[in-house]
């Protein structure tokens, strides 16, 4: 922390502030500047705060200094955090970019197959879909619940696909990390602190979006709540945050994926779906977040988005998926990365198994 | 919904578009304009998804038009919704300001009781504090939970007070909404949809305090989630925005204040604590808020906030919290309000029973 | 400045980054803590540029600690500037609050005269009215330029109103500042620095209003401009900034007013109309705005509103006028503030000598 | 415009609306849906004021449709706009990038020269420098003037690079569009209206950055102030806009990009220097740039940063700018794009001519 002093602050005001500040149990470091004094303040009680020497006569301004986040931290881990997914190749945070696709919300068995097989042709590790969704209304879908968790794994056994799905509470929490590979936290739910605590506790890992106006300490910060109770393995994904721009839903942040793998060793995914929340700006801003650096993408697909019960309008059409992977896989040896190669034989003989 | 066709549309197109409007079980008005045609969309299916049409030839832009709240609509509902609190003449939403002030949390016993003495003399009716905090950081001091809970307890038999204080999940809510005569939802958890429904089967009045991003609609809609459950006693809190502006820690918007009390009938509060974070602001938009037509305020009020263990740098002293009731006291009449006077006797009288 | 170091930084990466402070002919302060070191910087050469050090190895971030404004700061002058308009009672910064109403734009002779009538009687004292407008789009109306200017200074003799009007670039503002008694620069212009360099030449107080995304420091900066060209008589006007909500035009930002009465000494208004873009708004937020401690308002009037050439939207009738004169004229004393009485004679009678 | 009228408006209050509307010289076209009517509004006299019928009795809402731009529309050029500069290969809008760089300002021959020499030999044909600096502090270097044009000018000669450079005022407008290939009109002149309809009469290019805070619509119709006198020559550029998140000093907003190509014929670049403001994240940003299908770059370049007068924080090392050309230049094939080849022989053989 440092005080700035008013350019008229006598020493005596300097002087009562270091006193406070050593009373408080700190260590003050006044500098004599040209036009004003500054004082620096160190010890090892943990933040002070700053109320305690904003109103004190002569002060200007108290600066924060120290990143509160530890865990998610370079400092502490230097090298980036690879999330692998036992039994199978796939993998977050390595050299292949992990590209999760499926559609918004699951609505019955055959829809969630239909999109499915087309997802798993492409070269796609990983399967998405909702069983609880968060509503803005009470009155929409909120998700099949329980039986869309059992239609996913049944897709996992079919496809071989690692099954991405989002918890809203504590309660669904349990539930869906027994059957999901990776378990989705919302943007909603960013600071949803008791829930982040339990997802501390779960062993899989976590895809925590960033929330619609996180900064990007927020965002490490709720990450750190998931680390600190145990849980590694975290997966951090922009989203689009909520500026006054009204040509796309939300407004992509690429930027904040070099600003996260600067600060952090966690891997960085991006959701170009909700992050415009238009169909024919999803492709554009896929290529350019694998140029940017991301980790992989969570796009939504659907095979007839007119009649999706949530988000059709941002979905692609499964040929548009296609396309979109043809693309990136142009752009991925740039950025140093590779994809799985489309696969050639049916992928129903996986299943044989 | 509304159908904007480009200039160049042929004819084919738009029936083409009313055509797929009728296929999806709606009707279409086509309205040719000088430059364009628009086509209205109405029918009793609800809404319908925009993506259905808005990639078909022709189509420049689809508007949503109806609103989908209804519960808190004044559609619904003409007059003022007034919150009554049983066995008192504490109410928000009537004549009376309803005013709420304490610690952002409750630290100790001697803490809360020394600042809710002053609180109650001021003539507040609304005793407010935190035992179970959402912080961003997982370091920080979190609460005190129950036993935070049965200090509030005690003060409401000692002062007379009604207890305002904050639910953080589903597990923390059967508990506060035993001890306490409000139940807050925080601002980062006003899209926590299990939370709000849980909180529509309550039967305390709800204090819902507005997303640091949120729009008017979202706002409206997370308290409709809870009058969708049977829970019509919802107050609203306006707490400061995110924005660009780094003067105060939020943007505190007031002008949130006519907008709901023109779409809604629900009353509405403003928090001027969290809605600036620093304590010399604090004073001046409590003033804006009450000749803005507010309902009332939730300040926060401590007795050493240099060594509060939350958010001291906005909290007032004491002394700050009786010249601002003694500031709103003299705009009240101006928006045809009224408040409590202070009190003379001790308020330790009314612990006597 | 100050320099945060990397946790895990070595003696040599701090001592080097200390020489190359000194290299650059500034003083290093290192300031060793309990987790990382940081280096606090000095020296009478001005601000330096934080990219120097920024991408130097164990560099964690750089601060900007000193204000660039000095001027428009307390630090200078420490007393409220009051501007005076010369051979008349208005002011503008002293205890009587300054008010500022009339059209958008000057649109002939008798809509600009009827409406003059009527806020002369209330009590205003000053009159505005666009004669160069700023607008959108090409195709709108954009003024009538010197003849709108005229029928102003025609309303000056008349009713004894100070004429405040806007001026878009170099050309207008000579002609401008001939007419008028106070010289509008737009937010739009805020940022126009040739313009405001141009107005700080000018012998005519300045209203300045907030761009529509400034910061605090920015606004200050623009003003500034002026005052480093000799034109000490800026007045500042607080007029909405752009954010995510849609239920107003521009989200009115109360709080800067305290914000700006700490830092500067300058006077600032607001301006309810631009704030809020929406008629039933400007009322509450004007009252909110003088309980705030503003120092006026400007606002919109028209006397038909519905076919104004500009803002018709935005604009009160002139009984909404009067109304809301009477209700900051209960507020007023909260603040200690004056208003000037309503007119009880005919207006008419100034126009007599 | 269509007017939403209340769920409870009666049918003499949707009849007044409607006969409102005609008496205005427009058509109303009732829609009456499940819940409540809506009222299109057709008519070939120009927009109508919303103000007329929003606060009509039974009136809910009213919004606008129409879009106000015209000669930036594809409704009126459908093919894309190419800008050729006379007598050379370069273009903007075609098929090969457009890649402008340089220093951020002109600050002597010997700066100038050195970055131009590393800029052409990338492969890049326009070259940047700011001889009018616009500074948010008026104590800032604010660019050498004419003398600073002189000197680009010698460098098209050399090294054979087009110049883009900005224009701040309507008088150095006139001295810019002598010297200057393109024209630059920056972000805090974007809604200044008197200069744009200057730049809408000179006969050079236009390169016209994005407003801070401008929406699209904003956007366009700034470059429709142009168009609008008669220059169609302008090149669009987003760079970065303001919001919440602070980990760069913009918001670069890349979704703007497909946004304005499926609106507009006119071509976009890209700033990813001052949309990002930090130097280690200009090659990501520039890669995504590139990738979401811009039509090329401004890219701040300069040969000693840290002692650039202007702007050294987010200005390449040439090296750094050499190793984003060979980047971009691997992602231009992805987007049917190509870049010019970086040349093999001494530059300067160029100017021995």
């Amino acid at each position: 922390m440092l005080v700035v002093m008013k350019a008229h602050a006598t020493e005596e005001q300097v002087r009562a502030v270091c006193e406070r500040i050593e009373s408080l149990g700190y260590r003050p470091h006044a500098i004599p500047g040209a036009q004003r004094t500054a004082i620096g303040i160190t010890g090892n009680k943990g933040a002070m705060e700053a109320g305690a020497l904003e109103e004190m006569s002569g002060v200007q301004e108290v600066i924060i200094v120290s990143k509160p986040y530890k865990l998610v931290s370079r400092d502490v881990k230097e090298e980036d955090t690879v999330i692998n997914l036992p039994g199978t190749d796939a993998a977050v945070g390595g050299r292949e970019l992990g590209i999760v696709a499926g559609p918004c919300a699951i609505e019955c068995r055959e829809q969630a197959f239909a999109i499915a097989e087309r997802v798993a042709k492409t070269g796609a590790r990983f399967f998405r879909g909702g069983a609880y969704k968060p509503r803005t209304s009470p009155y929409a879908f909120q998700g099949m619940g329980e039986a869309g968790l059992k239609i996913m794994a049944e897709i996992r056994d079919r496809f071989g696909l690692r099954i991405v799905t989002e918890a809203i509470d504590n309660e669904s929490l349990d539930l869906v990390a027994e059957y999901a590979d990776v378990v989705q936290i919302g943007a909603r739910n960013m600071q949803n602190f008791s829930l982040l605590k339990k997802a501390g506790k779960i062993r899989k890992p976590v895809l925590l979006k960033r929330g619609m106006s996180a900064t990007l300490e927020e965002f490490l910060m709720a990450a750190e709540y998931i680390l600190s109770e145990g849980n590694y393995e975290v997966i951090l994904c922009e989203r689009g945050v909520r500026t006054f721009a009204d040509h796309t839903r939300n407004t992509l942040d690429l930027s904040i994926v070099p600003a996260v793998q600067k600060l952090s060793h966690l891997p960085i995914l991006v959701d170009p779906s909700h992050g415009t929340g238009k169909r024919d700006k999803v492709l554009p801003l896929s290529r350019a977040a694998i140029a940017v650096g991301a980790d992989g993408l969570i796009v939504e697909v659907h095979h007839d988005p007119d009649r999706a019960l949530s988000d059709g309008m941002q979905s692609l059409f499964p040929d548009q998926f296609d396309e979109l992977m043809a693309e990136i896989r142009q752009i991925a040896p740039v950025v140093h990365r590779t994809l799985q190669e489309p696969l050639r034989q049916p992928v129903v003989a996986k299943a044989g198994k």
